[in-house]
């Protein structure tokens, strides 16, 4: 089975549904398509106040509300990872080569073919939306504690552990989001960051402090200890350079996240050194047709951001592929 | 009467109350100034359907929803236009510079104060969100029937003219909005325009066919007749080349806004020549702690897009304030 769209949108995070909600709106042949469910990690947020708009929403709800938008206008296929993205010499190019000569050889026109597991499409444009994964720890048997007590998402599985002893490691924004999560589903919760001071905003260490969360402090996780599940981790003490364990039945790792790029890299999408997508002020990257948007990209992870990014790459593609030409734009 | 402040904000459309959130939230002392309501132009906007989050919102709705959410946070005061902006040595300059020598002056701390109407503020920091205002269309006696049958907002107007014939002005997005919405009143609607095809998006040009409002190409409004009201106007047929008068009891300009650059200029922010705030991608403008977010700086005219360049401007203060760089920007 194969489809012709003119835009096809991989990743169904709030920059993907935004590309397209605008790309389908303004006339495009759009798919969205998305490896899970619709959201990407903002569906982990359990509140969110600085959406404009919401005083405060759950990721998992605002989400919810941007793909009933999106699902108006565009396809959207959840539980379809695409596995390839290639460039081919399109059917249009060769078609107007013939016929107009030399002026049309010069912008020739490839399309994109995307596989998934489930069938191909070919695009005359693509928007990455990949967003980014969590970061691991790196402490030793965190792999083989992952769904035993390791987790990446208090959202998901902070339920699992009220009334118990949990580890939030981490110093930014999520991390501190997390542990006021834990602590106000009823869990014990102790903060482990590897510096003297937190990342995340003031307004939030604030609450931290609110709610009595303790922290310790210079301290990296050495090792995740347990049997069936975890009962600790093995936690040393920068300053003192000593060792210590830590009872615990949850550790939730918040150290970051990483690029999705893997699919962007295999068409050739230039990256810079951290392995974020390089894009113009227009979203465009270096290969013609091809845009990125959101947490790909880098920049302030937030979600207002990811969603006008995503507005305008959509814009964009529309403006490339009726030759309209972008707004001022880099290149 | 003096405040300081860490961080002015001037206006408060889509991008300034966005600044505010964000700002506030960071830590910083933020008080955002608008000479009207909150809102800006897109209190305009009968119904916003590609705001992420809302299938179906009035701009006014969505205005006093982020209003409130600002509210929460930051200062705000309307009615309160800020007449200038100028930059001043600070107090904290002149002493950091006093105690800790050549250093210190290559980095000095300039500050802006801030006047307005009812007082002054100094501000570490300042955020332009003063969007653009309404073009003028250009034709005889525009100003001479403003409030009498001339209007640039069908959202704020229309009410009035149900039943009654109207000519709207313009051939973009905006202009076919007002139409659809003139229509939906109960107006009669013709849609006049200098050009042979309409700019705005295939699927809002789908939809003034389906309302089956008549357009008349290829003209120009020269005049606009009456006596204590609007009776007429006079188009130019450019095709034709012939006049021809039609009668009309409201004239809805839609012809494209224009920068409210004036205090920006004032103060030495570079401008594009269209007139727009010139930023790096992190809304820095070419003075030390001035950004610009929103309308004035250009680009896609989208309320997502204005309230993601106010979050990123707001991040950026942050960022500058205390020293800690913003994250790769064109600087």
């Amino acid at each position: 089975m194969r489809k012709d769209y003119d835009l096809v949108v991989v990743g169904a995070g709030p920059a993907g549904l935004t590309a397209g909600i605008y790309g389908a709106r303004s006339g495009l042949e759009t798919v969205v398509l998305e490896k899970g469910i619709c959201g990407g990690l903002s569906n982990e947020a359990p509140e969110i106040e600085n959406y404009p708009g919401f005083k405060k929403v759950a990721g998992l709800e605002l989400a919810e509300r941007m793909k009933e938008q999106a699902a108006e206008f565009a396809e959207l296929k959840e539980l379809e990872a695409v596995e390839k993205i290639e460039q081919v010499r399109g059917e249009e190019g060769k078609r107007r080569k013939k016929v107009r000569g030399e002026e049309e050889k010069r912008r020739k026109k490839e399309e994109m073919k995307v596989v998934t597991e489930k069938g191909s499409y070919v695009a005359k444009a693509v928007i990455f939306c990949t967003g980014t994964r969590h970061r691991k720890l790196g402490a030793a048997r965190e792999d083989e504690f992952l769904g035993r007590g390791v987790s990446y998402c208090a959202t998901c599985d902070g339920f699992f552990f009220r009334n118990k002893q949990v580890a939030v490691v981490g110093g930014g924004d999520s991390a501190v989001r997390e542990a006021l999560h834990l602590k106000k589903l009823g869990c014990e919760v102790t903060l482990i960051h590897r510096r003297d001071k937190l990342r995340a905003e003031p307004f939030l260490q604030k609450r931290l402090k609110e709610a009595g969360v303790p922290v310790l402090w210079n301290s990296v996780v050495l090792e995740i200890k347990g049997d069936s599940r975890v009962r600790s981790v093995l936690r040393f003490d920068k300053e003192r350079e000593s060792e210590e364990v830590v009872e615990v039945e949850g550790v939730f790792v918040s150290v970051g996240e990483e690029p999705a790029n893997e699919l962007a890299l295999q068409l050739g999408v230039e990256l810079n050194q951290s392995g974020y997508v390089v894009t113009d002020k227009n979203q465009r990257t270096n290969l013609e047709r091809v845009y990125a948007a959101g947490d790909l990209t880098g920049g302030v992870r937030q979600v207002v951001v990811a969603c006008a990014e995503g507005a305008v790459a959509a814009t964009s593609a529309y403006n490339d592929l009726l030759g309209l030409g972008g707004e001022g734009g880099g290149k």
